[in-house]
């Protein structure tokens, strides 16, 4: 399995380029609009075909690349039902395949309603459920702490201890952990409890994201619309 | 081999935490004064002790923890000579053990007199020799555009296809890259003669580095003193 780690400083956003080193087929998930073109290019000199763009949710903070790149690329675009555009929706226990790699998706709310997370190998590409030492706000977009509650502990935390972690934000220089390291360290989870956790999460007391007005509309549209 | 990847946002610098997975031992590649603690916090919470701290060459754009760090942990500092305070100097063809890794120095002089590389495994750590598409300033520091395509293309090139690079900077969100997408790919030498390369390097009319009156002291040493 290819793996390539890219990130937006502006938003501190992690892409994820994965592919089969066999067949050259390949998936994105969470482009950001502003980075289409260090992609693409990223995806023709690696000799990769682009099959699949996978969004985890739709975004408050940042603009999908999504639809842009499926129209370049004939590829098609992936999520969990958030953006009525979305070419393939998907559920909880679907796979896609791609090449020889089987791409796993797991439903994991709580972030968002449609917030998903997809597994491939020893890898699970978290979206915003599940951050390394911490995880995504849940006070918009239907967000709820009770359902991420469930979703990091009884969906994420199932998967082998030595799964890599790959979060689609960070804020403090990180780029990976482990399942087995979350469930020992996250602030927000080791050893808290249901209650605790809505707590927490009830006051953090964060400002809202600059662009959620201009973002959500636009990731509604796949990132076709201006936003 | 654990690796461990991690970002500062203020330099863009890489700092790289890489451990023997049996005996526990570390190191810790290139960290940045500021992000002492976290870093110090995930060596605790991975159950590792630090054994050596490796600086690629004196930095002018941040500060190194090298110094605290080894205060704090017992670890030595290593480094090319660059800093009156190293604890162990080393140099091309040096090699260092830690548990069942096997640190390998490379000479890799031209963004400064004193760069070196570390290769551990399918991995090479460049510091400021190689980027992904690009590679260092030649021009302070007794840099030389010449001595770094010798580095590049006859020390750096002549490591396998697949070997993994690990950069000192990113700024275009990159994580990693490969020798062989490198010699295929970076703008700066694919195709390039000598010539060339030197040309570019001393065409690129970059502002000297925010810090540097403060930061190349304090680096030399040991990121000890003010800076």
């Amino acid at each position: 399995m290819l793996l390539r780690q890219l990130f937006d400083y502006e938003t501190y956003t992690y892409t994820y380029l994965v592919a089969c080193e066999e067949t050259k087929q390949a998936i994105l998930i969470d482009p950001v609009r502003e980075q289409m073109d260090r992609d693409l290019a990223l995806i023709e000199q690696l000799g990769l075909r682009l099959v699949y763009i996978l969004d985890t949710h739709v975004h408050a903070d940042h603009v999908t690349a999504a639809g842009p790149l499926a129209d370049k690329t004939g590829a098609k675009t992936v999520g969990g039902g958030g953006a009525g555009c979305t070419d393939l929706v998907v559920q909880h226990g679907d796979t896609l395949e791609v090449g020889s790699l089987r791409v796993e998706v797991l439903a994991t709310p709580g972030h968002t309603d449609d917030s998903l997370s997809f597994r491939v190998g020893d890898a699970v590409f978290t979206g915003d459920a599940l951050f390394v030492r911490g995880c995504g706000r849940t006070d918009f977009q239907n967000g709820d702490p009770s359902t991420l509650y469930d979703s990091i502990t009884r969906v994420l935390f199932a998967l082998p201890d030595d799964t890599r972690v790959f979060p689609g934000h960070d804020y403090r220089g990180h780029t990976m952990s482990t399942i087995g390291e979350e469930k020992r360290w996250n602030p927000r989870l080791a050893g808290k409890s249901r209650e605790a956790f809505i707590q927490i999460m009830d006051n953090l007391g964060l400002a809202p994201p600059k662009h959620i007005h201009e973002a959500v509309p636009a990731n509604r549209a796949c990132g076709r619309a201006a936003g």
